[in-house]
């Protein structure tokens, strides 16, 4: 990093949805802008000095279908009219578009374009029912592609993703993983307020996990609903910030993080995944972004990684080089990634607990991770050895397609 | 600028739509990925070394409706497969996608994450019928004001503006202002081969445009079909890169022109502009762009500006200094803006000669600028004087709501 980064004043939204209280799909709910306002406030709130921010850059991924509203830029300054007449827009990267809108904020502090960024990501996908949502979402691949494939298209890419792990490495073995992933995800959302599974109070959830079949309630073959990461709407928002830009914000380093490296890789849309058992793309970024960042794994104390279905969180566990190829189902089963285990990872739900406003996903994770390495995650706080100071997000759109990974430091001083 | 930035190995596709010959609405036409994959190849081949890019940026308004596509950096390595597992994202704003695409580009090489970075913009409208196609482009406004406005919205907000100028400044002299910026469009068109006008053959083109009123073809009150910017499907690319990317890709600086300045400012989306008569935006934010620069606007050798409908043209000369409010009209109607003028217009054609493949228009405005300052502008060339050896690109999304300026130099060598 030729340029010292921080991130600060992390907020996010209630991800709303199904699960949530106050979840009513019959009634008129916040559109958009709401959503925009909400998250932006809430990081503004953080700051003594507001009026630093230089720029606003927005991820959504599919407010054209879902809001029929494009033009996401346009709304900063609905957030605060010191926003007005300064730069913003909106990047997209299907699912990863939180995590683009991150790495551009980062891109422009870089350029000394900015010394302060406001980062934004944002989704309300109840706006149609779930099986015209799940079309939508199907735009992060390619149109010629899904013409010929699942009629659910991404729950049935990763369903042939579990059925190859299934027929390879064993059936009963992927399952308990699975199972276990589901628990961690539910159990570490109960302890966030704004999770969409934090008022869930089911117990023995893997006993429940394991009496629903995949194919279960008739999804796609290799998944059950468990397996599937939620339908929400939500934003959450956070400052990338220089050196110069904390001082400007008025804001002690201990209340920030640094971010030490970040890599980003993009596979042809238009190709199948190389090997189904195999996340290439989160495997090279994932990999480039430490070797940036001068750290090995070991050194990381949390992960936030993209399990919008659970099978996308096992193989993740494997392409990190956390567990090899076809034991990661038998070391999430053990508890290592549970939020007392050798590597916390999701914890505050992730896509399956937490949910999955998906332009606002890579955001959510870049929060999680600073409320964790700066001690602002409430009851959902884990504890983090001095050994361990790095965390590390990896944000995933389409397929494998789009990943953004960043690794973050505790502040030093 | 903390580090020198250049822009080389222009390339646009035709524009298709109404107006060439070439197009059918009733055939099946290319798809996105035709035109991704053609602007990208024709600018990879102008360069000895196109290995050496490290990224790429495409913009792009609403393929989410006109194409049901998203997640378009997935296609940056169907270009060349040695883009493949390099950065690639989208980015947004309307009608200034495709300038966000190359400010974005720039950010990264002042970021020194990249050297080279390939800046594409794309838009693929004819899978629809315009009347459609309209209420997609609305997007680009605030939801909730659509509902209460124009059903042509955009032309509806510009109508509106072209009233407000007729009122206050005279029916007569707007119009022979509005006439003349439309024979100038289309006398530029002919001398390139892509501009979707380029096959118009009519004469006395102002008599033509006079003879339809205002409202003509029941359209909306102010405005007539010649007046309006064309319905187009086209992509744009172009190199940007830093002293050592050029180097990297085997070109020399005479083939290049140098970014001297640019600025990127945003309104609120939900607020009415300020005034009618006041691009406000696009006046602040040329007036940024050229300090940076550190130049004044009577160095500038030719202009490109965002003529979505004639009167943002007459409009934007006032916005930009060149005549006082209410002049503009006189100073276009006498030619001072015509191809051998005292400040050539829309060398090529503008929105309204050349087209309007919205995401990708800023980037074909950066092509035409590059292609002028050197010497690579065909039939189209104009005669440029060594003391004014700059060039403006003023690309705007909405109603005036995202500006995107950038100032360009011959290259000293």
């Amino acid at each position: 990093m030729r340029r010292k980064i921080y991130l600060v004043a992390g907020a996010n939204t209630i991800s709303m949805g199904t699960g949530r209280k106050e979840f009513n799909p019959k009634k008129e709910r916040p559109g958009l802008e709401n959503y925009i306002h909400e998250a932006g406030q809430a990081v503004l709130k953080q700051v003594p000095n507001p009026s630093a921010i230089d720029e606003t850059v927005i991820g959504n991924f599919m407010a054209a279908v879902f809001n029929k509203q494009g033009h996401l830029g346009g709304f900063a300054a609905t957030i605060d009219p010191d926003l007005e007449f300064k730069p913003s827009l909106s990047v997209e990267g299907a699912c990863a578009s939180g995590g683009l809108a991150i790495i551009s904020g980062i891109r422009s502090v870089m350029a000394e374009t900015a010394d302060v960024v406001l980062a934004l990501g944002v989704e309300v996908q109840n706006t149609v029912k779930a099986i015209y949502g799940a079309d939508f979402l199907a735009y992060a691949g390619w149109f010629q592609n899904r013409k010929k494939s699942h009629a659910y298209f991404f729950p049935g890419q990763f369903s042939d993703r579990a059925g190859a792990y299934y027929e390879k490495y064993g059936f009963d073995n992927a399952r308990k993983g699975m199972g276990r992933w589901f628990r961690n995800a539910i159990e570490n959302a109960r302890l966030d307020p704004t999770a969409q599974e934090h008022h869930n109070t089911a117990t023995d959830l893997e006993g429940l996990y394991h009496k629903m079949t995949p194919n279960g309630k008739n999804f796609v073959d290799h998944l059950n609903f468990f397996d599937c990461s939620k339908v929400s709407d939500g934003a959450s928002g956070i400052l990338i910030a220089s050196e110069e830009g904390l001082k400007k914000l008025g804001v002690p380093c201990k209340d920030a993080v640094e971010i030490v490296g970040f890599a980003q890789l993009t596979r042809n849309i238009t190709s199948d995944p190389p090997n189904p058992l195999d996340l290439t793309t989160i495997r090279k970024t994932a990999a480039k972004a430490l070797e940036n960042a001068g750290i090995s794994i070991e050194q990381l104390g949390t992960i936030e990684t993209h399990d919008c279905f659970s099978i996308a969180g096992i193989l993740a566990v494997e392409a990190l080089g956390l567990a090899a190829p076809g034991e990661g189902a038998a070391y999430v089963a053990a508890g290592k990634t549970a939020r007392d285990g050798a590597m916390p990872m999701n914890t505050t739900g992730g896509l399956i607990g937490w949910g999955h406003p998906t332009g606002a996903t890579g955001v959510h994770q870049a929060v999680t991770i600073w409320q964790q390495l700066t001690g602002n995650a409430g009851a959902a706080q884990i504890k983090l050895s001095p050994a361990k100071p790095y965390g590390l997000s990896i944000n995933m759109g389409g397929d494998d397609v789009t990943v953004v990974a960043i690794v973050y430091k505790m502040c030093d001083e």
